[in-house]
């Protein structure tokens, strides 16, 4: 059975807008990110969302949950914003069983050169397809349970709160 | 314990010389692309050699072997260059035990746009805190057993034999 | 006589800052960009301003103009942001007599892929050389007189006003 | 008129071939990077050979030199390999009149992170539109007449010979 990614923006998507100088989403990168990565892992990709993890509503995270919940696939990968990504895997822990799946994101975007995208992307693949079932965050090449995991809002690292 | 990591040179590694037009080795590339993966994972880095692994001869892989089976860590990446990466897993699959051995490599060098190596360490940084002991190749966004691993020749992807 | 160049911001200089996802200035990158050019062309880099060109005061022009006109070299740089970049180069038209002003920038910062910088300054740094006294914005591959471009809302581009 | 500019390969138009480990030569870059510098200057691009300035032939040149005699442009580029880039510059040199004719090239491929291609696109397309008609090479940011430079083999710099 193939992983499923759900895209839900976040950093890894931002783009540079040059007619006015913002940073916006158009479309998620990661089909280009599995090609650059030669990954030969079957993969379904679906976009629930284009957003910044900090204009994530309530409503979306019930949304987020709901796919993972009814997902055919049992691994899943969850591409998210880091500023409330420890919010949405707490939603995830408490409510999907009998899967595995897994947060990552960005902490630069992916088009900038000083990216760490890839190299999250590459982890969490292979963190999806070897762990047990739970509710992952992966960053920092490291991966978190859902209820141990915190963003330190001083150095932008992912840590255990205990 | 700290995961340790084995430079063997290989692709990964391959830097352009502007004067002669030649690829050639330099220095790893290794702690550059784990600042720019933002990891926090512990490693400890050895260059044991940095060659190109058409070059690699029985004692080089001795070597790596005998590394690998008295390194203090039970948990080890290799990079290696992709073209003789499954003899060297095979070497290493008859002969260390209770260790988790990761092989990893590039198709393309880390220094050219094109690269897979940031997406491939981070896979292996991944499978190497995940997979139970023995010897793996982490390629293609997968991880495969050292018995059952070679390089397709034409494709350049790494396939189970059987 | 070594060229004199003017850093005054920009696009060209903005960067990511990837604890809050805003786009901030730090260093000007016109040092790391004329060394990836293999440039060998004698210059001086001074920076007067880091700021967007949108935040540019009456005041700020003012320095600039006073900077170029009291600059010891004849051959001027000028880096700024496109935005207003034609009424810093209308300002410097009208007061600055026997020298060559070039104004560049960039539509995309420097340090994202998708960047013109490097592009654009290799042409400025050539117009500069080659120009006849006066002032001019150097874009778009193509060098434009100061009281004869305007920058085109709509596609981002520099064109002749009549 | 268009600036015509002429493809011969060199360093310029290298790429990295993951399957063999080699550079070798596909298609020119130059469309390109033309898009990445956002240029609006029309140009006609034609490539004459694909090949390394070092197996370079007598007939070569004189196939570059007939199409710089005979183009209806009088302003044109040749992308050209940097190790003999100086023999053509000398060719070209002795026998076309009329006409601007501005050599360049990169001291590393363009699809590596470290060239110096984009910005010696930039300055030889702003050298080509304002130079007096002569021939040139067009590298390190400066202009260099062709009967007064050869390449520095230790440096890799283009310099004048006295």
């Amino acid at each position: 059975m193939p992983i499923r990614i759900i895209v839900t923006g976040g950093t890894f998507d931002k783009e540079y807008n040059e007619l006015d100088g913002k940073l916006y989403f158009k479309d998620t990168h990661l089909r280009e990110m599995l090609e650059l990565g030669r990954s030969r892992v079957e993969v379904g990709i679906r976009t629930l969302m284009m957003i910044d993890s900090l204009e994530m509503t309530e409503q979306d995270r019930h949304l987020i949950v709901d796919r993972c919940a009814h997902a055919r696939e049992d691994r899943i990968i969850v591409t998210h914003g880091t500023d409330t990504m420890e919010v949405s895997a707490r939603a995830l822990g408490q409510s999907v069983r009998n899967k595995t799946v897994v947060l990552t994101g960005a902490m630069v975007p992916y088009k900038f050169g000083s990216s760490d995208g890839l190299f999250n992307l590459g982890s969490a693949l292979a963190f999806v397809q070897t762990l047990p079932h739970g509710v992952y965050i992966a960053m920092n090449g490291k991966y978190f349970s859902w209820d141990n995991v915190r963003k330190n809002r001083k150095t932008g690292a992912f840590e255990e709160i205990r």
